[in-house]
């Protein structure tokens, strides 16, 4: 297995876009806190959820499927007139049996610029080990973990998340940059010591939000592994 | 201090450009060999060195200084029709009082990139200790190290010795890209360990040109510090 790494959000916007990704596995972590609210919405049941780009094009798809719980953010917080913000604490038991559509600045972004991949998994730390045992039973050839950052910026809880699963996965080839984020399992030998450290936690910290920080950097703590299809994220076996 | 990463070169073209730059020392690192063998024509007293993007540019600033030697490389090797390559071994006693003029894929672009700031270093593990001393001595308020990277890819190389340079500043307030970057030195205790892994590395390894990893590893092994003005890069007290 070759590991390579999408360290920023101005990769993801230029030379990602530009790549053949059709015989790539991708992994996407936007652990503070898009891709946690996920999990934590497919581990309580969620049926399916539609990663988009932008408010109205949640809108938009809110209209063909009224049924559908619109959720999300922007600067962090709830957009206008949706059901559910962007807290994972959010994401429990009533999104069960539910359809959702998310918005955000970085994390769906993320996700749809790697539509055109082999595979896409939705990742975070609280499936973590599940996510390896994926990625070990299927062995791909080449695996391209991205870090979908925040705002412009590189984010290190999402950095963090990479090298953990990279450390996890053991044996593989690294390119520099699945070397660079690997390093990060050295300096933070817990997880919630780096998603207190990074600069979206130290955010979250001050706004009162310690509980969704904690949540998020629970590692392995669930079992399920979300994978994107055709635009669609669903829970796969 | 405050100081920031950047990481790759995908942020050089886009991010990094838009930034404004007027209140930010920037230290660029181009280890894998440009700013190594600039920091190296420098310590053997070349005069200036006009960094530029093309070889178009570099043709025609030549002509206009039919003094200056015409140095780079594009694809690893040296331009037909130039004076110098890009190896550090070659910016040794034949450049004494000389003016360059020097065009590489990466390290020339990320040196231009940054001609809106305060003030711009050329960063090199040669002269580690030599910078570190220049940055404490005048302890600018934000400092920004620019990874210069090879093609579209991040270098491990550059974000190493971007770790090296911070681990040496000490106690600054760091963003989560120099976090990262610090974390390499946890992972790589001797320079020689982390340029031998690096990418970059391994295809000079493979071309039988170690003697240029090897002098590029040296650690403080140079007093000089280069700094870009007006788009020449000259010694600076």
């Amino acid at each position: 297995m070759n590991i390579d790494v999408v360290l920023h959000p101005a990769e993801i916007s230029t030379s990602l876009l530009e790549r053949d990704l059709s015989g790539v596995t991708c992994v996407v972590f936007d652990v503070l806190r898009a891709t946690s609210s996920m999990i934590t919405g497919l581990s309580h049941g969620a049926r399916e959820i539609h990663p988009v780009r932008t408010i109205e094009e949640a809108r938009e798809l809110g209209l063909r499927k009224p049924e559908a719980l619109l959720g999300g953010e922007r600067f962090g917080e709830k957009i206008e007139g949706f059901d559910l913000g962007n807290s994972p604490l959010e994401y429990g038991e009533k999104v069960r049996g539910q359809v959702l559509i998310s918005t955000t600045t970085n994390g769906t972004v993320a996700l749809r610029a790697c539509e055109g991949a082999g595979r896409v998994l939705v990742g975070a730390l609280l499936n973590l080990r599940a996510l390896v045992a994926v990625l070990q039973r299927d062995a791909p050839e080449e695996l391209l973990v991205v870090c979908a950052g925040t705002f412009a910026n590189f984010a290190l809880e999402d950095g963090y998340a990479a090298g953990r699963l990279i450390e996890g996965l053991g044996g593989a080839r690294l390119s520099d940059a699945a070397r660079l984020v690997w390093g990060l399992t050295r300096v933070y030998p817990e997880a919630g010591l780096a998603l207190r450290a990074s600069d979206n936690g130290r955010v979250l910290l001050g706004k009162g939000r310690e509980a969704e920080v904690e949540w998020c950097s629970q590692v392995s703590c669930c079992e399920v592994v979300g994978e994107m299809s055709s635009g669609v994220i669903r829970a796969c076996a």
